[in-house]
């Protein structure tokens, strides 16, 4: 049997509820996968292979294109419940009963909505540079970062998911190398998928009286994970979950802003691993 | 050659300053050893063996009574800095040019001084319940924990360190069988010695302008560790830490309060060892 990596696991498709989704399955079967949501304006190919490598030596990694995302049909909702239960329509379609759900930046507010939906479908989540409901965002630079020029355009995402220092920059170029060492890949996303997701975030983002009052909800085992300065989602919405979930471990890597996953794979993979094989 | 462990391992004598440090030393040796600054009250006698022969695995782990305290001679100082300076001539009267710090609680705030004014002298540093100078104390409930009469009194510590909840006071039975194996007890800390440790805390609390401006001095790679809801030193304190430190990670620990190493210790070890060893 070939082993497949990031760069080699062919694209294969699912459909349920009409909707084709597109998704790459790679590494150690035989246990719990773990299911990977991507953030704003992302696809199955903006992952870091270090870290989706890293992971697939331990459990089997399962990327995909939500719905209206890069190489799935479908429309994107524009809210964060709608994308957590196609999100949860895919992983049945695949068959899977239990899951490990790791969600980045959006996708972390999906992994939640997930947990939230379908309690029994998962096992352990990995939420990484987000927030709750509600989230704080006073602090974040993310309009300005996501609306300024880049050349090349790719470097949008040192800005997004890096700090602007010298170290910050060296980890990025990395990352965008290892990122497309992969040519065949998922159509980037669309605007108006795009527009959908900003209004999906803005939503979420409602401060209510009792907004954080779900997470008290969520019992399963969390890993909250942030870089030191998110300037994407603030860091302090890390901190909040860890406080408002009743099992969550909160991990924050100095010297980092939104991708400190990114910016430390291996002690990154080396924390979850002791999560998640705990 | 015998292989001492927190049990066994003698506990040996070093005169500096006009000051009998009592001390133990075991572990592997040929590295960085590394100096456990213990709590309010604390002697060497409480710390947990689960821990200390954790760590010992890897590297030589030096347990001492600070000044005033347990079985070492001189007087307890009022104020931290004092604390600090007093650990720092203990650890070159044994020779050492280079250690790694781990302090708990007002351990931890001897730890940032001793990183302040022996710079040096220092590699990397364990932060354990503890805050800043100028540390939020708003919500703590170390007033009521340590003026309540406990049967047996030794019980007073699963209040100190552990949630009450049958979880918390599960982990705290456990940690007190483990603490209680060794039978030749550093001398229980006195009242004179526990009134300056507390007028060093309430000093060391005092809120001034700009009081947080020295963490930016400590460029030492920093481990903060906290419980999700510690009773002592509000689990804020570990984030201000985190944030106003130029080189620190932060890891807290769910459902726990003042002592997560001690409800986690395999789990802290792995994180230590991840951290130490990087």
């Amino acid at each position: 049997m070939t082993t497949y990596t990031h760069d080699t696991v062919p694209t294969r498709f699912v459909e349920t509820q009409g909707i084709r989704f597109a998704y790459r399955r790679f590494g150690k079967t035989g246990g719990v996968p773990i299911v990977m949501n991507i953030h704003f304006r992302g696809t199955m190919d903006h992952w870091d292979p270090a870290v989706t490598d890293g992971l697939a030596r331990q459990r089997e990694v399962i990327l995909f294109d939500n719905a209206g995302i890069g190489a799935s049909s479908g429309e994107t909702p524009a809210n964060v419940p709608a994308m957590a239960t196609n999100a949860i329509a895919f992983i049945e379609a695949l068959g899977i009963g239990k899951a490990d759900i790791l969600g980045y930046s959006i996708g972390g507010k999906v992994a939640q909505e997930i947990a939230v939906q379908a309690p029994d479908l998962v096992r352990k989540l990995i939420l990484m540079g987000t927030g709750p409901r509600g989230a704080d965002t006073t602090a974040s630079k993310s309009g300005a970062i996501f609306s300024a020029i880049y050349d090349p355009p790719e470097h949008l995402w040192i800005a997004a998911h890096f700090l602007p220092s010298p170290t910050g920059r060296a980890a990025g170029l990395k990352y965008l190398e290892r990122k497309h060492r992969r040519h065949d890949r998922s159509p980037e996303v669309s605007e108006a998928s795009a527009v959908a997701q900003l209004q999906a975030i803005v939503q979420s983002n409602e401060q209510t009286n009792g907004v954080l009052d779900y997470l008290g909800g969520i019992h399963h085992p969390v890993l909250v994970v942030d870089g030191s300065n998110d300037l994407i989602i603030p860091t302090i919405n890390g901190f909040t979950l860890q406080q408002h979930l009743p099992n969550a471990q909160l991990i924050i890597y100095p010297d980092s802003s939104h991708a400190p996953f990114y910016q430390y794979p291996e002690l990154f993979l080396a924390h979850a691993a002791l999560f998640l094989d705990a």
